[in-house]
């Protein structure tokens, strides 16, 4: 999956209000100053066509899309992402930090929505191919703490839809997080993220040093 | 594939300036004065939320989109428009006259982008599931004539980005859109567009008569 000079893909995953996006810009602070190159991404969006198609999926304007159309949109967004900014970033050696990928989808349109295993993975394979994370960091929270954190967020910026919906679909929302990392133990490492940002963040830094061992990386790029 | 009291669901496709769009208003019209319900619709578009996707799609902005996000893209709205248009007219009984609609695709992203053939299939069996259509009339029209007809055209109205490709793009989507006719004889019929607006009229007229018996359906609908 990994070869050497290529960059490593990380993606963080997890109900509204986990810490994803606060963890995301972190790790990707700590990866820096230990001298490897890495960029934060996000999804839907990371690239200018895939933040356009982030409009469509985030307005509630107009009728709901169904779970079959979301997943098609979502998953045109991340083909973008990837031959845009993802793929380009791994192949000069780059590490990527994503906040949300495809478990998101698995996650929100699948165990939530509906759409079947067999359909996710036939659009998974065309949009994402082989460009799977190395590290998937399910970032694991009680869905009333996420929420709130969400709602005490809100003052500074949007609230989609999604962070709308009721309790009983965020907590259901968890469970999915959890059996997709149960799933694929190799890739998904589950992270306690009810401490402090800074618990939460030595948390995710120890898996991903045990892991992906970033200072060996970092060591021979400087040598190459 | 068609059941009593259910409306069918006919597609225009072809290149550029081939008289899709002309043919959908005027077979709507002929149906509509023998007696039967029919609405025109067209693609990408044909629904709110997919007329939002039609506008990233056809935006040439930013960066272009590969052929297999657009693929995804397509899918998307395609989806939405069957949900919200098409399938719920065919289930009231009214014929629907779609200009452009999955064989478009085949066309332009597998034949001219080299999506492959199962990917392609994948997605189709994914958006479309079993409402494919009962007709599909094949507009069939030497590429200078259909891009001189579209530039004339111009003035009334919006260039996209595909109006914009060579003559060699047009002259291989021509021959894209008739294998696609001759491999589904049954469903596919090739109509001669290069005659007046009334010639094409009648030819596409005789085809839809012959093969879907319209008067028949008004009467079914009359006595029921
Ligand atoms: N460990 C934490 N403890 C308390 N609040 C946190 C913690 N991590 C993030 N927050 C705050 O909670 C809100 C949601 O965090 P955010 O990173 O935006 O979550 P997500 O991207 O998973 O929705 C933000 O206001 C953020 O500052
Ligand atoms: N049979 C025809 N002969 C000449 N001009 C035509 C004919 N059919 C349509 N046109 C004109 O050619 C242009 C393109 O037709 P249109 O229906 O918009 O094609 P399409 O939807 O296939 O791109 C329009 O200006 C239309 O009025
Ligand atoms: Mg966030
Ligand atoms: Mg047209």
């Amino acid at each position: 999956m990994t070869s050497p000079g290529r960059g490593r893909f990380i993606t963080l995953e997890g109900g509204e209000g986990a810490g994803k996006s606060t963890q995301a810009r972190r790790l990707v602070a700590a990866l820096s100053a230990c001298g490897v190159a890495a960029i934060a991404t996000r999804e839907p969006g990371g690239s200018p066509r895939a933040e356009e198609i982030r409009a469509v999926l985030l307005s509630g304007a107009a009728e709901r899309l169904s779970p079959v159309a979301e997943t098609l949109l979502f998953a045109a967004a991340r083909a973008d992402h990837l031959d845009k900014t993802i793929r380009p970033a791994l192949a000069r050696g780059a590490w990527v930090v994503c906040d949300r990928f495809a478990d998101s989808t698995r996650a929100y349109q699948g165990a939530l929505g509906g759409v079947p295993d067999d359909t996710l993975s036939a659009v998974e394979r065309i949009a994402v191919g082989d460009t799977r994370p190395d590290l998937t960091l399910v970032l694991d929270l009680a869905a009333e703490t996420g929420l709130a954190r969400a709602a005490a967020r809100r003052g500074q910026g949007e609230v989609d839809r999604f962070e709308q919906e009721s309790l009983g679909f965020h907590q259901a929302l968890r469970q999915a997080f959890l059996r997709i990392a149960a799933a694929e133990p190799a890739r998904c490492a589950v992270v306690d993220a009810s401490g402090s940002e800074d618990a939460v963040a030595a948390a995710i830094w120890a898996e991903v040093a045990r892991r992906l061992r970033p200072s060996a990386d970092a060591v021979a790029a400087r040598s190459a």
